[in-house]
C-alpha cells in the first residue's frame, strides 16, 4: 500500500453517530478509513459516501487492515457504547497501533474510565482524548460541538480536522482543547445536565401557560417563537415552537397531547447530580429536573395518587380565570431566563470545582463560546456568559456579573409572580422554583443556618463559630435553655 | 482465666460514643471488656464504669488480651472512624478470633465497605453485622436506636443486649434485625438524609416566622413548645424551643443570634443524595437540604453578592408589615407538618427501591417503629408512618396512605400560602417549595413531560409512547411543523 493512499484519520463504530461523523470529516476533504464489526455497516457507510457525493471514505473489515490505512501518526476515533464496548474497541485496535498513534472516544463515557484508558494506553506508547460531541445525530453530520480531552500532542494531531467538522460560529469553530485527563467527558457530561435543566424549564414555561394561561398549541407555537428571536433564542426553544405545530396524522388535534407524559433518560444526567453532591455544589435545577423525569415514569401511581386526594377532598386548585394573558406570557417568559441564568450558574460552577480539584485549567468562557453552535444547548445567551467569564476568569457566580445581576433584577418580580401562580394553582415549577430559592439563597448575606448549626452543636457538639469574633464554640444548650425557665414571650 | 470471670460481649474504640455505649451494656448488666489502642482511653472508661456505679466493665490493653476475655461465640463492637479505621480495627482483632465469633460495626460506615468486609472475614468463618447507631452520645448512653444489619446469627447472639441498651418506647425498644448485607448502615444513612430534611425545614420556619412574622427569640421559644405538644411533637422541635431560650453569655441578647450561619455537614447527607439518583428517587427535600448547607458555607460569596444586586437596584423585598402574626403561625405549622410527610415519603420510597434492588425485604414499618425513640428523627409523627406501612406494607408513597392524604389536604392551603408569601418576601423555603413541588409532581395523573418526550425524540430520536394506544412511536418533527406551516394563533 502506498503511502499516498492511506487515510488521514480513522473511525471505529458505525451506528448512526460514527456513519454521519466520518460523513463529515470527509465531506471537510480529509480521507478517512471506516471499520465496524458488523460488516453491513461498514457497506452502509461506504454507499452512503459515494451518494453523498463520492466522498474519500474507504471500507476496511477487519482492525489490522483498517489501523494499516491509516497515515502516522494515526488517529483514530471510536463511537461505540460506553463501557465495556470502548474497551474492547480498545483492544481489538491496539494490537495494530504504534507509539505515538491515538484513540479518540467519542461517546458520553464516564470520565474516569478515560483517565483509566489514558493510562492504561500509555503503556503501550499510545496517545489517548475523550471527546465529548454533543448535537445528535444531525449535529455529527453537519457540525457538532467538540469537547477533546487528555493528551495535548493528540489534539495537535488532529485540530485541523476538528477545527473544519465542528459547527462554525460567529467567533469560530465550536471546538477547543478542553483539557487533561477526562475533562472533556466531564465538560460533556455537565453540559448533558445544563441541557436536561433547559428542557425541564421550558416545560414548566407550557405548562404555565397552558394550564394557568389556557393558552392553545397554536398559541403556544407562536409564542414560543416569538421568544426564539430574543434574548431565549436556542435550539430548545425553536424546537419546542416547531413541536406545538404538529398535528397528529393518526388522529384529531395536535402530536403533543397524545404523547405520553413519561420522559427517558441516560446516564449523564445522574452523573452530573451525583458529582455535585461529591463537590458540594448546590444544583438545584438540574437536580429537580432529573426528579421529574423519575417522577414522570411513575405514570399510574400519579394517576392514582390524583385518585385518592380527589377523595380526600382536594381541590382542583385555584380559578385563574381572570388572569391577564399578555402579561402571563411576558412574566413566563422573563422567568424562564432568570432560571435560566441561574441553571448555567450551577453548571458553571459545578465545572469550576472539579476544575480545580483535579488542576483541569478549565476555560469556562471558552466552553460557553464552544456550546453557541452544534450542540443541544446552543443560544444567543451563552455569548454573554462567554463575555462575563472573559471580563472575569475567577467571577464567583454568574449571578455576579454585572450585566446578569441587572438581568436579574429586571426579571426578579415576573419571576415571583410566576412561581406564585403555579403555586397556587398547583402546577409545580421545580426548575423555576429551585432557580429562585438557588438564588434566594445566594444572594442572602444570613441564612438561617444558624439554627442548624447551633441544632448540631446541641446533639452532637459539632461546635459552631460566632459572627462576632474568630474561634469554634460550643455551649450546652439545653442545660443554659431550663435554667433560663420558659420562654417569655408575650403572643397570648 | 476461667469461663465465668469472661465478659459477655466486647467493645473497642473508646471514644466518646464507644464509652458511653459501653457504660449502656454494662449497666444494663452485661459484663463488658473495652478496648483502645491508646491506653488512656482504657483507663479512662474504666474509671467512669466505676464512678456510675461499679459497672461490670473490664479495661484491656492489647487485641489477644482483650478478644481472650470475651465468652464464645464472641460478639465484639468496634467504634472507630469509617473507613481505612474499621479495616485496620478488623485486622487486629481477626488474628485472635475464632470461627463463629463477630465483629459488629457500629460507625455510620458506607454499606458497601460493609458487604465488602461481611465477605472479607467470612473467609476466617467470622460473622459481621454493620450497624446504625443513631442518638449521638447522649443515645450511647441512656439508650440509642439501633439498625444492625448482617449476619441474622450474629445478631441472635446480642439480641437480648441489643433489646436492654436501646431507647425503649411503648411499643418495645428501638431496634430491630433490619436484614441482610449493608442494610443496616444504609438505613442508618437514609434516616442522616431525612435528619438533614428535618433539620432544614425548621430552619425555614424560623426564618420566615422570625422575618415575614416579626417574632422575636421568646416568641419562637414559646411556639416552637407549643407545636412540641401537638402533632410536631419531636426531639428537634424541642431542642429548637430550647435554642431560642439561651442567652448569650459573652454579650447582649440571644445565643442563636451570634451563631454563624455556616453549616458543617458529614458523608451521610451526600451519600443520600447520591444514592437517590442511582436509584432514581426523587427526593428534593433531602437534597435541598444539602444544598443549603454547601450554600451556607459560601457566607463571604453571599455578603458579596447582596452588596452586588443592591447595586444593580434590588429592592429589599416586599413589605410584610401587614400579615396576621397568629394566622402565620398557624399556617406555618401546618406547611412545616406537610413537607416533613413528603421528606419522609422521600426516605421511606429510597429505602424500599435498594430493599427491592439488593432484595433485603426491609420491614418499613418496623423502621419507623424504632426511630420513634432514640435517635435524632424521634418523633410522634413516626407512629403515623408505622401505622401506614402496617395498614399496607406496600403501600406505594406516605401521600397516599388514607390518613395522610387527609392530612395534605387539610395543610395544603396553608402551605402554599406560606411558600407564596416566602417567595414573594424573597426568602428561600428550598425544603417546604421542595416538598411542594413533589408533592404537585406526585398528585398530578399529566405532566408536562410529554414535551421533554417530544424533544427527545426530535433531537434524537429517542421515539415515545402514545397516551391512546401501546407502541413504541417517532415522528419527523421539524420536516412535519415545517409542512404546516407557521402557527395560527390569535393572541395578536
Amino acid at each position: 500500500m502506498e503511502s499516498a493512499a492511506l487515510s488521514r484519520i480513522g473511525l471505529a463504530g458505525l451506528a448512526v453517530m460514527g456513519q454521519n461523523l466520518a460523513l463529515n470529516i470527509a465531506e471537510k476533504g480529509f480521507p478517512i478509513s471506516v471499520y465496524n464489526r458488523t460488516a453491513s455497516k461498514v457497506d452502509e457507510t461506504v454507499d452512503r459516501a459515494r451518494n453523498e457525493g463520492f466522498l474519500p471514505l474507504t471500507g476496511q473489515y477487519n482492525p489490522r487492515e483498517f489501523v494499516l490505512s491509516i497515515q502516522r501518526p494515526r488517529s483514530v476515533i471510536i463511537l461505540v457504547k460506553a463501557g465495556a464496548p470502548v474497551d474492547q474497541t480498545i483492544a481489538a485496535l491496539s494490537d495494530h497501533l504504534e507509539p505515538g498513534d491515538c484513540i479518540i472516544d467519542g461517546g458520553n463515557e464516564w470520565y474516569e474510565n478515560t483517565e483509566r484508558r489514558i493510562s492504561q494506553v500509555a503503556d503501550k506508547g499510545l496517545l489517548y482524548l475523550g471527546m465529548g460531541v454533543s448535537g445528535g445525530e444531525d449535529g455529527a453530520r453537519y457540525g457538532p460541538s467538540l469537547m477533546p480531552g487528555g493528551s495535548k500532542t493528540a489534539y495537535n494531531n488532529v485540530h485541523d480536522i476538528l477545527h473544519k467538522i465542528a459547527a462554525q460560529v460567529d467567533d469560530g469553530p465550536c471546538v477547543t482543547y478542553i483539557g487533561e485527563g477526562g475533562s472533556g467527558n466531564f465538560v460533556k457530561m455537565v453540559h448533558n445536565g445544563i441541557e436536561y435543566g433547559d428542557m425541564q424549564l421550558i416545560s414548566e414555561a407550557y405548562d404555565v401557560l397552558k394550564h394557568v394561561g389556557g393558552l392553545s398549541n397554536p398559541e403556544l407555537a407562536d409564542i414560543f417563537a416569538e421568544w426564539n428571536s430574543g434574548e431565549l433564542e436556542s435550539f430548545l426553544i425553536e424546537i419546542t415552537a416547531d413541536i406545538f405545530k404538529v398535528k397528529d396524522e393518526d388522529g384529531e388535534g395536535f402530536l403533543v397531547d397524545k404523547v405520553l407524559d413519561k420522559t427517558g433518560m441516560k446516564g449523564t444526567g445522574k452523573w452530573t447530580v451525583k458529582q455535585a453532591a461529591d463537590l458540594s455544589i448546590a444544583a438545584p435545577t438540574i437536580a429537580g429536573s432529573l426528579d421529574c423525569r423519575y417522577l414522570s415514569g411513575l405514570k399510574e401511581e400519579r394517576e392514582n395518587a390524583a385518585t385518592v386526594l380527589k377523595k380526600a377532598g382536594l381541590s382542583d386548585g385555584i380559578d385563574v380565570s381572570g388572569v391577564d394573558k399578555k402579561r402571563l406570557i411576558d412574566d413566563v417568559r422573563q422567568a424562564l431566563y432568570a432560571s435560566k441564568i441561574c441553571s448555567y450558574a450551577q453548571g458553571m460552577n459545578l465545572l469550576k470545582a472539579k476544575s480545580n480539584e483535579k488542576g483541569w485549567n478549565l476555560n469556562l468562557a471558552e466552553l460557553a463560546r464552544i456550546w453557541k453552535g452544534g450542540c443541544i444547548i446552543r443560544a444567543v445567551f451563552l455569548d454573554r456568559i462567554n463575555k462575563a467569564y472573559r471580563r472575569n476568569p475567577d467571577l464567583a457566580n454568574l449571578i455576579v456579573d454585572p450585566d446578569f445581576a441587572i438581568e436579574m433584577v429586571q426579571r426578579e418580580s415576573a419571576w415571583r409572580r410566576v412561581v406564585n401562580l403555579a403555586v397556587s394553582a398547583g402546577i409545580s415549577t421545580t426548575g423555576m422554583g429551585g432557580s429562585l430559592s438557588y438564588f434566594d439563597n445566594y444572594r442572602r448575606g444570613r441564612l438561617p443556618a444558624n439554627l442548624v448549626q447551633a441544632q448540631r452543636d446541641l446533639f452532637g457538639a459539632h461546635t459552631y463559630e460566632r459572627v462576632d469574633r474568630p474561634g469554634s464554640f460550643h455551649t450546652e444548650w439545653t442545660k443554659l435553655a431550663r435554667q433560663s425557665g420558659t420562654g417569655v414571650g408575650s403572643l397570648n
